[in-house]
């Protein structure tokens, strides 16, 4: 691996019962040059989360202040806080050549590609509808009509595949890593960011 | 790997000394899904050349017929013979969920470009040109003015490398084949490409 190569920002989004955080996991294991970034919040820290590293925290102030100058790849609200990427972190890391991860919803990898158009993006898809609604039968409780929510929701959220440069369907975790794994190493051999070795050949 | 899945045409370029043909061998051992291109040639047979598997033989007249009528997807002259790549040949392959290699100087690459706008084109680029030199000093005994020569030559073609979508550099030819592989599993992932597969989530 050339330490050299500046890394890329892949954007990851998945519905629930995809399996997205265990093929983002193996992912990591799979791979030294890879992080996740870390987002900024208005919200209060909770016992034993850590400044810079599980998030930053910043006044609401002071999250208009960076959202209005342009400093955040992407924000949004969730139960009255609100969290967005920083744009120089991601810069930041992905100078030193690691390629940052963003797990993130439909919306949010809107505003990313439309604000870091070399961004990387993958929709990690079910492998049928059944398989789909299996999972999250599975993974919870709830009533038959909360669960046709969710799927019905998640399905919602599938349709949005299209809108993603990649799709790698979860039919095995390991195998879905695989093409993950597969998809960073074929970006970073993009001609357009190679040009600089075809100079070296050209000059030594 | 999903065999309903369309194969890709893969087209590959690489001076003399990149080791473009030790990398394609190596590709071609890692995977079941890929094969090379039959071409058209008016050249005669030579002892052991079988029709359909190293060439499909033509005359000059037949040859000229399937490049008026659309038939390849690029072809040139080479000492007094027209080789070509036969469109019907690669369809098919790929319909069968093969990806098409195509081991091809670079004009013929930017013919199959024009033709077949959705290829996944390849430049093997040297590590340096002090290696490049080495590798073909290395292996013939040409003149030095020679070697000069053949040297100019494969330089003049890596300053083509940015009009392909990829670049692999192959300093070691593992890596290299190792890269050529993720390129192609990565391809295979685009979203474009998987649309029926969401469908399939959405309506099961």
């Amino acid at each position: 691996m050339n330490t050299n190569e500046k890394g890329k920002l892949l954007v990851i989004s998945g519905p629930s019962g995809a399996g997205k955080s265990t093929v983002i996991g193996r992912l990591m294991e799979m791979r030294d040059d890879v992080c996740f970034s870390v987002s900024v919040t208005t919200r209060p820290p909770r016992p034993g989360e850590v400044e810079g590293k599980d998030y930053f925290f910043v006044t609401p102030q002071h999250f208009q202040e960076l959202a209005d100058g342009g400093y955040l790849l992407e924000n949004a609200e969730y139960v009255g806080n609100r969290y967005g990427t920083p744009r120089g972190y991601v810069e930041q890391r992905r100078l030193e050549g690691k390629s940052v991860i963003l797990d993130i919803e439909v919306q949010g990898a809107g505003q990313i590609q439309k604000n870091c158009p070399d961004a990387v993006s993958v929709f990690i898809l079910p492998p049928s509808g059944a398989e789909l609604e299996r999972r999250l039968r599975h993974r919870n409780t709830d009533s038959d009509e909360k669960i046709r929510e969710r799927l019905l929701q998640a399905k919602r959220e599938c349709a949005e595949a299209g809108k993603y440069g990649y799709i790698v369907v979860n039919d095995d975790p390991e195998a879905a890593a695989g093409q993950l794994d597969a998809i960073l190493t074929a970006e970073k051999c993009r001609a357009a960011d190679r040009l600089n070795l075809v100079t070296e050949v050209l000059i030594s």
